[in-house]
C-alpha cells in the first residue's frame, strides 16, 4: 500500500544505520529501499541492526547516483534538518502523508535522506521538489539517521489508516455491561452496603451517586461485574454468619 | 514545557540504545530520563549514541525498582507492543499527546519503556493506567527501543505546538510579488512572446491563460519575478538585433 514511497539514503557512512532503517520502515509496513553508493553495503552490522527487516535490506537497489536513484520518481522529498538560504517549498512528514499517501501506485515518490554527518549538499536538494521537514527542538535539530526514517514512515502508516486500534487490549474482552445489569448491581451493592451497616439510610442518596459515577466511569464489562457481584455476595453471607 | 513527562527505560540491555534514547528525546525538547536498573550505565557507547545529548544522560536518575521510578508519578504509561490476553485501556502516542500535552508541570506522567527483547512483564504492566501503543505493521511490531521513544517523543512534541513551520524555507525569502506585478510580467511575456514571433494573435488567450495558471501556481517572490523579466528583456532585445 505504501510500495510507492522509496526510502533513499545517500552515502550512509555506518552500515548498521541502513539496517536500522530497514528495520524502521518494515514496521511501518514499508520497503522500498534505495541506497546512494553507501559506504559499507552489504555488511554485517546492517544485517544485525535490520534484526528481522533483513528482506527489506536483501531486497534493497543500489545506485552511483542520486539522480539514478530518483529516475522514475514524479515527486522528490529531500529530508533536511539546517535551514536553507534559499526559501525552498517545504513539508512536514504528516503533511507529505497527508498529500500522499492516497497517490495512485505508479506516481513513485522518492523520501530522500541525507548522510548522518551532513545531509543533503545543496546540489542534491536542487533535485528534489520539496524539503521533507521534521518538527523538532530547534536547538538540537539532528535527528539520528533512522530516527527520522522512523518518524516519516510512521507518519506515512497512520496516514494510511491501516491501523487497527482496537486490537490491542481487546483480546479476550467481554462485552460490556448492559445498563440493565449496571442497575442491577447497584441495587446489589447499595442491599449489601445495608446489610453490612455500612450504608446510613439518610446519606444513601449520595454515597450511591458517588459510587454509580465511579463504576459508570470504569465501563466494566460482564465478567468484571460477575467478579464484583461475587464479591458482595461473599461479603453478604459473612455478615450472615 | 513537555518536563512532567518521565521516559522511564526498564533493564535496558544495551548502553548504546540509552544513549540514543536521551538523543531522541533531546530531539523532542524533552529531558527528563529514568533507568531502572540499566545493565551498564553509565557506559562509553552511551555516550557515544547521545551524541550532544549528554546532558540528559548525566541528569538522568536511576532507581532499583520501576515502582520507585514512578513513585511521584499520577499517570503512567507502559508501552506495549505485544497484545496482552487481558483486556487494558490503552492509548497511541498521538491520543497520549492530545490529552496531556498541557497538564500541569506538577501532574508528573511516566511513560514505561521495557527491555530490548521481552518488553514489560505483566506485574509491571499491572502498575500501569494505560497501554501505550504506536500504531504500526502488527506483523512486526518490535520498534528499535530509541525508535519507539523517538516516535512517541515526537507526537508530544507536535502536540505541544512549539514547532515553527514557517521557520525553513522562509530564510532571506523575498515577500511574494503583488498581483499588480504579476500582471506587469504577463504584459511583459506576452509582448516577448508576440515579438520573438512566437504567439500567434489568435491562440494568444488560451496560451497566456495556461501561463498564468503556470506562474500563479508558483507563487513567485518579487526577487524571482526581477530574474524572469530580465530573461524576457534579454529575449526581446535578441529577437531585435
Amino acid at each position: 500500500m505504501l510500495s510507492h514511497f522509496k526510502v533513499v539514503l545517500v552515502e550512509t557512512s555506518h552500515p548498521g544505520n541502513i539496517g536500522a532503517v530497514a528495520r524502521a520502515m518494515k514496521n511501518m509496513r514499508m520497503d522500498q529501499l534505495r541506497l546512494v553508493s553507501p559506504k559499507c553495503f552489504p555488511h554485517a552490522d546492517a544485517t544485525a541492526r535490520a534484526s528481522g527487516a533483513d528482506d527489506v535490506l536483501r531486497a534493497a537497489t543500489v545506485f552511483d547516483s542520486l539522480q539514478d536513484a530518483i529516475a522514475d520518481c514524479r515527486i522528490v522529498l529531500g529530508a533536511s534538518a539546517r535551514d536553507r538560504t534559499i526559501s525552498w517549498p517545504s513539508l512536514t512528514a504528516r503533511q507529505t502523508a497527508e498529500k500522499w499517501v492516497g497517490a495512485l501506485p505508479e506516481q513513485n515518490i522518492a523520501l530522500v535522506f541525507g548522510r548522518e554527518n551532513s545531509g543533503l549538499k545543496n546540489h542534491e536538494l536542487d533535485l528534489c521538489h520539496y524539503l521533507l521537514r521534521i518538527p523538532c527542538n530547534s536547538e538540537y535539530s539532528s535527528l539520528n539517521l533512522a530516527a527520522a526514517v522512523q518518524v516519516v514512515c510512521y507518519e506515512l502508516f497512520v496516514g494510511s489508516g491501516q491501523e487497527i486500534i482496537s486490537k490491542v487490549g481487546d483480546v479476550g474482552e467481554e462485552p460490556l455491561a448492559t445498563a440493565e445489569q449496571m442497575e442491577a448491581f447497584y441495587i446489589h451493592l447499595q442491599q449489601t452496603m445495608a446489610d453490612i451497616g455500612f450504608l446510613h439510610p439518610e446519606r444513601s442518596k449520595s454515597i450511591m451517586r458517588r459510587l454509580r459515577r465511579i463504576f459508570n466511569r470504569t465501563q466494566l464489562d460482564t465478567k468484571e461485574l460477575d467478579i464484583l457481584r461475587g464479591i458482595l455476595r461473599f461479603s453478604q453471607n459473612h455478615n450472615a454468619e
